[in-house]
Parts: structure tokens; sequence; C-alpha cells
């Protein structure tokens, strides 16, 4: 596989590098091809702006959206966007490396997601989900914490991790149209043992050894919708996002 | 009351720009003091870096969020985070205007969060949710989106709009101890009307009419939860993101 490798961490000696080393390794010694947009290394703008087209369809008020669209099709981002939607399209998996901050990636991360992931690419006339501009590549999470895992089981004190990773898992990459697979997490990262550490970067070696063949998370593809944009009345939901209220009271 | 309100636009004449004027305006007419910080227009630097602090507690190696709570015992950040600390002690209301960029914040605001969020002031020490280091305050999100209502009901598309924005509503603002209001949202903002675009204005206005008495959302408290982080048994999940999950495989 040609992977990408997004890597967002202000610290060259931190356990999240080490953890994208060993994805460094493990993955080229299998034989995949890796890309690696290290972004604090890259000194990459995270900030969205006027300056990222060098030709506008609105001159007069920037449509941020609805220009990426027309510089697509008139090839004319700016070129630091232009190399990591390159990466992206090239690309049979995506990996991102990050600490989660406020349950999210860290800004620099975000702007690359608002940057690089663009209409009229990522996806634009009804493509998203299973008819994503980036469906049949694999994506997947891998993220140091400073919480414990219990807190973020569906009764914890954070709510689940798949709903604080909900905006990234699957507004994000799974509306590009990548197959997600389950996110990976070191947690309580600060307070861990060498042989805490050493534990979780094997287990992350082990999961990636198999990564080409894991089942992906299980989102509703297009079809279970209806015109309206709900789930179809036979359809069970079956994803954390689309759970019923347990009673209408509760938000 | 004191409002700060931050927002997060990179082009002045958006709607999200005569939001926030509406704003600005509804709330000083109505008494309260309004402070601002305009992203964009201050060139705010939404990269957390070692650069970050004045001092250090590990000089050898950056751990971000434990060099916050020693900047603060030592009066040590740089002066641009200082400065938006400042003004977020000083508010009793908190209002993030943005568009919703990927189901969450845009890079820039990101930022905001991650370097002005910080360890030993918004939180640590156990102080989260009702004894988070804001708590006693109120906060609100006012966003524009490239969405259909429809689309973020819980059976919706997206899935619900409040497990969207759950890291931003609950992991952010809920868990500094912002009592948070339910989010304000214009819906597809490219392709609305002028006459649809003024009644947005005047329910955002009539909004803030009441805003000092609204209910916050339902979030549970830290008493709810076991010493295992855990909901305890007899509490009944309010919130999407409590939400047990209807048969054992689904995520």
């Amino acid at each position: 596989m040609k992977v990408l490798i997004v890597f967002a961490h202000p610290e060259p000696q931190s356990f999240g590098r080490a953890l994208l080393e060993r994805s460094v390794g493990t993955l080229q010694q299998a034989g995949h091809e890796v890309v690696l947009s290290d972004l604090y290394a890259m000194g990459f703008n995270p900030v969205a702006s006027a300056d990222d087209f060098q030709s506008r369809r609105f001159p007069q008020a920037l449509q941020y959206d609805r220009e990426q669209k027309h510089a697509h099709e008139h090839d004319a981002f700016a070129p630091d966007i232009q190399r990591e939607i390159d990466k992206l399209l090239a690309c049979e998996m995506l990996i991102l490396h990050f600490p989660l901050w406020w349950f999210s990636v860290p800004a620099i991360m975000k702007g690359w997601i608002d940057r690089v992931f663009v209409n009229g690419v990522v996806y634009g006339k009804g493509r998203r989900f299973d008819t994503g501009g980036l469906k049949g590549r694999r994506a997947i999470i891998c993220t140091t914490t400073a919480c414990h895992p219990e807190m973020v089981e569906h009764d914890g004190l954070l709510g689940h991790l798949d709903v604080n990773l909900w905006h990234l898992q699957h507004g994000t990459l799974g509306y590009a149209g990548f197959d997600v697979l389950k996110p990976f997490a070191a947690w309580m990262i600060h307070y861990t043992t060498p042989e805490t550490r050493q534990a979780y970067l094997d287990a992350w070696e082990q999961r990636l050894g198999g990564i080409e063949h894991e089942a992906p998370m299980p989102f509703h593809t297009l079809a279970e919708f209806g015109p309206d944009w709900r789930l179809c009345p036979e359809v069970e939901p079956r994803t954390v996002g689309h759970r019923r209220p347990a009673h209408p009271e509760s938000n």
C-alpha cells in the first residue's frame, strides 16, 4: 500500500513521535510505501484564507469552500495545498498521528484538513461517505491521550470515544469516503511507565500488521437514507451518531 | 453581563460577520459589556509550541499541558496567550462565532482553544464540568453551516448536531465548567435568500434577548459518576454522548 502519514506534535522526543517512528518502520519493513507530512517540521500554515487561491470565482467576498471547487477546476491552489492534495490522492491509506487536544486534532492538523480536504476533490456534487472522493482508501487515527479508557466508554465521564471523535471519524474521514478503522489510543501518556509505553508500541505494531484486512467501522451508506436525509425506517441505527434518544427530553 | 465573543471568519463581508455584528449591537443595547477577539483580524497564532512559555518546568522535552500549569503558577505565558486568558476569566458569557468547517471550528479557533484553555486555570486538579475552572459562566456556539437541518437530526445523514459538536460543547466548554446553551445554527448559508438571512439575524437577536435566563444543556454532574468514571447505575443517561448502545455490535 501507499500510506500517507500526517503527524502533528510539537515535541520531537514525545511518545507520539515514537509511535510515528514505529509506524514508518513497521510499514516500510512490510513493503509498504510511506509518505510523511510532519506538519510542525514543515511549518505548515493552518489558517485558511483568500491567499489559498491563485484565481477566484467570487473575487468580491470569499466563500472558502466554493473557491476550493473553482481552484480545483482551474489548477489554482496555493502550492503548499496542492502538494498535500497530491499526496492525499496518491495514498491508499491515511494515518493521522496526533495528541488528542480537546477531543480533537491540534490546530495545525485541523488547518491541514480545512485547507487540503477540498470541495471538488474530497467531496461535492453529492459525493460523500460511500460515494466520497476518497472512497476505496482506508484511514485510521493513532492518538495519545491524557485520559483513562474507562472515561470514554458509553457511560464514561467523557462520553464514548467514538462520540468524541465523531466529527473526525464520521464527519471528516467517513464523509470523504474513507473506510475508517477503529482508532488506536495510548492512554494517560504523561503518566505511563517505560514498560507500558513499550507495550503500546508493540500493540500498535501488531495492529499495523493486519491493517490491510481489518474491518472498518460500520457507517451507514447513502442508500440507507431517504430523500429527506433521514435513515429509512427499516434500517436499524448502527453508529453512535445515529442512535435514537432514550427519552424525548434528552438532548 | 460581561460577554467575550471569539470570532473566526476570513471574510469581513460574510454572513457570519453579520451575525457577529448583530451580537455586538444587541448585547450592547441591552446594557451588556462586550469584548471581542476577532482572530483573523488579530492575526492570532493558532500553533501551540514551546514558544508559548517564558520559563519551563521540563526544559528537555515539551509536555504542553503540564507546561501550561507551570506557566500559570509562574506567570510565564507568552503575552498573546495571557491577554486571552484574562479576557476569558473576566467574562460571564462566552460566544463562539464561526463557520462550521468539518463539523468543528476553523483551525485558527482550535488554536485559540489549544493555547488559551490552559491547564491550571480552565481545568486541572480534578476541576472539570460542574467543578471546572470557568463554572458559573455561560457559553454558546453561533455557527453558519453548509448543511440542511434534517441532516443533523438523530437519524439524519450526518448524525445529531450535538454529536457532531460533542467535542466542543461537552468536551471543551462543558469540561471547562461552562453552562452550555443549545447552539444557534444558520443552515446552508451560501444558498439562502436575503429574506432568510434577515430571519436568521432576527431569530438570533431574539435568542440573545433571553440568553441570561435560558436553561443550559443537561450535562451530567461529576457526582453522578462513580470512582470508576462510569455513570452510577441508577442514573439514566441524558446526553447524546452517554447514550447506551442499542445492540452490542454497534460501535
